[in-house]
């Protein structure tokens, strides 16, 4: 048997106000059988790259005919655009600003209508949950808006290569201070990994293999390489945040 | 088919302690089915006024026969009473503080037993908890205490007419700085409105129609009047919290 | 009727990231009717005796067969074992760190099998989540692991006696300030409580019993002594954290 209909929200309304919960009521009110799972609510206020990244890493590990609602819209009230899509069996709520960049390759997507009534400062609430708990009860996407092809696509900065160096970034940075990157695990073990000034060599397999305080480079739970300190913060150590560019490079011999 | 069993929670526990934990499996053991939605528990500690704003605001939007756990109870410990209350097919319960100001007209109330062994500094897990679930699982109101007509009523500051002038006041400074007033919407378009020493005209539609770091006033998601700066903070620009007074007026011709 | 299956979250991971969500993924992905209770995700990283603490004291709140799922975990990557255990009708799954201290007694246990593709910086997410889910689905323990005999046992600083003197400590701060003590209910009225460099007596019923602003201690929700200052913080008041030693002893005729 299958579980109920699933909702997860990823959004940056924070938790003093009752914001969540108001979107949680408008999509119990159309389907009061829902599940909800919050993904985090404390994506910097407006930051749609801080967002994608989380959508990125985790849609694909719920179970199929999840719906995913993201409200990060600094646009609100704005002419952007309100969308659902269908991908690989998930479906996404959304304000067409990028937020979804990671699971539009062969989407099917719908620009939501806006209700006459709807609140113009908070579409989380008056169209995009309603749209997410018709979708998660089963109403088709199409029934849902009107086709759309031209979906925004964000800027993505991408790994680059430079003869034997590969080029990365940066994507977040975690509770804990680990450098999260998107450089993809390296096919050979003699490299050094540059980062803030400092080479760190070899490619470990965890924390435990360094000493308490010492920094060290893994293939982490993303399945990029990160960089952490054994009990303590990358981050802070190396003065690093979103953006950096990081380097790995063959170790001279 | 209806959802199950409802509650939503409302307190100023925070979310680093077992406290709400202990509530919900408290109910748990009343009632295994009951569902819950979080409201917030950032309630400012022992903000009663905060709280009852916080619920006006939501209450309506669940579905009918959910039931709704406040506890934000600076009286534990007092002789103040624990009460559940019934109002537009909605249950609540709550300490007797004017928590449920918001709720009163036309409801019915009960006076809460307190059980024996009720720890005198936890009603919320002891008292409350075990009521909501019994009200929720559909024990009827009349079963869980003694009639009680002589509920607390909050004095509240409402909204007054000077001649032109509407006087209000912030309600609530939201996550994001913007000021949530008590001002109903205006019935003309040619006003002004006075808040901390500038003059904001003219009532716009939302955010978006004014330039970045501008003030802008428009009609919230709440439905009275809200003051913001788009992407910026209301609160720390203005420098004003909950309480300030705001006042609408015709604008000189 | 009983509930769905029902696994609580004890982590350090706070709530910014994703972890917690891709912990439930993994374990809706196992068993898509679980229900979840989130204890908390604020322990102090790596506070192993902090999670304890809260363990003990919430775990048998819940109805029997729920899975407590605790993952305070500053090990992961090292040596340290992966358990499950199954204590009074309750399911845990913990890393073998003495986290489970609480719950050890007359407990089965099992070791489990870390998988090959297990990421060894989130065991929480590739380990312990589909043991609890499969625990929670009704898997016998004995299928998760193997036998483990000699699981970790903390060592627990004891309340003791000096002669009329018994002698505790701090347990835990909570959200407002309150010092929980390891002190049982005393069996005598007329004793004092040392505190910081502080006399507090008597033991009183609850905070309403004194002034605004005023140091009381009483029986906390817990069963144990409580310090706390009437709408203040003791923990603020006395300077003092976890650990501090807290005395009991008869008072001076």
């Amino acid at each position: 048997m299958g579980g109920a209909p699933l909702v997860t929200l990823l959004t940056d309304f924070g938790i003093r106000d009752t914001y969540v919960a108001e979107m949680k009521a408008a999509m119990l009110a159309v389907e009061p059988t829902i599940h909800f799972v919050d993904i985090t609510h404390e994506v910097t206020p407006g930051d749609v790259a801080g967002a994608r990244y989380f959508l990125e890493r985790i849609w694909w590990r719920f179970p199929e005919k999840t719906v995913h609602l993201v409200v990060v819209d600094p646009g609100v009230g704005t002419e952007r655009r309100a969308i659902a899509i269908s991908h690989a069996g998930h479906g996404f709520v959304a304000p067409d600003n990028g937020v979804l960049g990671a699971v539009l390759d062969g989407a099917d997507a719908v620009e939501l209508t806006i209700p006459e009534d709807a609140s113009p400062t908070f579409h989380g609430r008056d169209v995009f949950a309603p749209a997410a708990a018709r979708l998660a009860a089963g109403t088709p996407l199409t029934a849902l808006g009107t086709p759309c092809v031209d979906v925004v696509r964000p800027v993505v900065s991408r790994v680059r290569h430079d003869d034997d160096v590969v080029i990365g970034h940066v994507l977040h940075v975690d509770q804990f201070g680990n450098l999260v990157t998107d450089l993809p695990v390296p096919d050979r073990t003699d490299i050094v990994l540059h980062v803030g000034g400092r080479d760190v060599t070899p490619i470990r397999r965890t924390f435990g293999d360094v000493a308490f305080g010492e920094l060290v480079a893994y293939v982490g739970s993303a399945g990029t390489i990160e960089v952490a300190v054994r009990d303590g913060s990358a981050a802070r150590m190396l003065g690093l945040g979103r953006g950096a560019e990081v380097r790995v490079m063959p170790r001279e011999p």
